[in-house]
């Protein structure tokens, strides 16, 4: 069968692999979705890639990659009773040891040891085949698309990011880099009613559909200053919450300046560098900054609860925006609830076109994407 | 009358000044203590005395120093009955406009434009008499002796850090850097019933100062990997609150990388620059960063019940160890109740020396000395 394996940086192929032995059960991918892991990965890895065999896994590179999909399961193993062949599930894709420090305090998103599917592991979502053990499979209704099922991990991180802060309703919401995470953040928060969403975000395109997912006002540091405008917005006080989803020392600057007195920062993104922090403003305005890691237990799930709940009023089942690709108007996502997450596929590519017509179209065409999943049927 | 001035950099001066006319009281200034910002002023200033007026005093440099203080009553105004001459009293030292958007919302410690007597005022408890709003003095009760009460504005910042942790009983608690503010956490800890204190310092000389005044460790990095020790005397986890004292990058990696997942990290030091910051860690061991800056209403008065607490208890009225230069064994402030903050005075001095033997012996002899008080009256 055929794998996308990562080899090393900027090295990665689709293999001729054997295909796996089903243990408890075998799920054939649907879609895969490119995530900004994935980049970092592909740039400035191998980090999350083991270069010598995992302690979990006892895997190591070349592992195959794809850690954000959709599937149908093919067959299970003799003692599985909770699934079936043909169920249409997603997979929660880390893996944690349950003996460190963390899982005995049932931290488990943070195990020491954490592994991943699609990373560190010779089962990745970009394959024809993979089996997995029955706890990563989560059930996708019948009503959700195996598509929109490949965007439910990220929507996940971002339920888990907004479910760590300290959020109240009719507070006012800065969210820095609309990237994937930071517009499924935007989702989310729309759903759980908050109505002042402010997105900071260099990229015009970006910028519209965070637009079109939630965000009531969008800045673009190019042409504004983007903390003086905060502060307008705000009274001068600045955003109760901010959710810092750039990665970039500017953005990160951005979100301490633009965050009011004792308001919490949530920072969602990954470095490949330490950036600097204005310890200045964290201690003489009392700011809080907390982390933010995968999901916990019942976070797909939620997920894919309002996704369900947003899909029984989606007017079109077919997107037609992705066929004209343009970004949709605010109005028509505007008041039918739930997470309706479609606009955000801005591409949809077979797997043989992964590198040229995935990995590096997000990184050179990354004002066209947001994001692109892998057909693996096509 | 005498006034010790800020002119500039590694500029201080006792300078003849009028005397300031008593608006609503005047204060004879006794004990006053030299603090680590006015070190950071002295050395890297002026950065918190103005160089053009400032927006709420309206006065700028040369200012007058000394922002941690006791003293006497010398004469009030006619409308006020709070106080009668010779009263005693502790001089909470911050100004707020009441105005800003941090006031309003009733955060006044953090008032976006805060001045304090002592660096942006010609009021400063360097000199022969200060004239300070009623509402800025703290009375002093006769239990308590006003070199000590020189020790309550520190203690005071000790209290509020503490307060703003989410700290609970039973756990352990993680103290880098043990200087002045350091020791002063250490010591609010202990009242507090934390059982467990492990202080991180490169100075022997503080090191066995944390001990004597609460720490039930105290890691060296100079001798030992402070962060494995951490490990291995919290069972592999890490501690559950750390107070970043240090102001020094090795210090902050040390207090990151010595907290739990999803533990708390309250940053109360002073940086002349930005640190760089373990996104890594904070982000996948879902750490939390507070800032914790000066005092909230009633900081002073705790700290005050607390020492009066312990002065009721306390062993002799004037220290032997400041006349022997000995740091007092531990076993001496055991189970004694309240705080008892006197170890912390190592050096007395007259306000004509405060350059050479204050300021100069604070950066040059820095491990000899934890508080060095300037006696007004001597």
């Amino acid at each position: 069968m055929r794998a996308v394996r990562f080899h090393g940086r900027c090295d990665i192929r689709v293999d001729e692999v054997e295909e796996p032995i089903c243990g408890n059960g075998q799920i054939r991918p649907a879609f895969v979705g490119l995530c900004g892991s994935d980049i970092h990965e592909y740039l400035g890895g191998p980090t999350i890639v083991p270069v010598t065999p995992h302690p979990l896994t006892n895997e190591k590179l070349p592992t195959t990659l794809g850690h954000e999909f959709s599937g149908t399961v093919e067959e299970v193993g003799s003692e599985i009773t909770e699934f079936r062949v043909g169920d249409r599930v997603v997979v929660k894709p880390n893996l944690f040891d349950g003996t460190c420090s963390n899982c005995l305090m049932g931290i488990f998103n943070c195990c020491e040891k954490v592994a991943f599917i699609g990373f560190s592991s010779q089962a990745g979502g970009l394959s024809d085949h993979i089996v997995v053990d029955s706890r990563h499979a989560i059930p996708l209704p019948e009503s959700i698309p195996l598509d929109i099922g490949a965007l439910v991990e990220p929507l996940a991180v971002a339920w888990h990011a907004v479910s760590r802060s300290p959020l109240q309703t009719n507070e006012t919401v800065l969210v820095v880099g609309a990237g994937p995470i930071g517009l499924a953040i935007i989702q989310v928060l729309k759903v759980k009613g908050i109505t002042s969403i402010i997105a900071v975000e260099v990229s015009e395109r970006r910028g519209e559909f965070a637009l079109a997912l939630g965000a009531t006002e969008v800045l673009n540091p190019v042409d504004v200053d983007a903390v003086m405008q905060i502060r307008a917005l705000t009274g001068n006080a600045g955003a109760d919450i901010v959710f810092e989803c750039s990665g970039a020392q500017a953005g990160l600057d951005t979100a301490i300046a633009g965050l009011r007195v004792r308001g919490t920062m949530v920072v969602v993104s990954l470095w490949e560098h330490r950036p600097t922090v204005d310890t200045f403003a964290v201690v003489f305005q009392e700011k809080n900054v907390i982390g933010a890691a995968l999901y916990d237990d019942g976070d797909f799930e939620a997920v894919i609860d309002e996704i369900a709940s947003g899909m029984l009023c989606y007017y079109p089942i077919c997107c037609p925006y992705f066929l004209i690709r343009q970004v949709p108007s605010a109005d028509l996502f505007s008041d039918i609830g739930g997470i309706q997450p479609r606009p955000m596929i801005t591409s949809k590519i077979r797997m043989d076109d992964v590198d040229a017509r995935g990995f590096k179209a997000l990184i050179e065409e990354r004002d066209k994407h947001v994001k692109i999943l892998v057909d693996i049927s096509a």
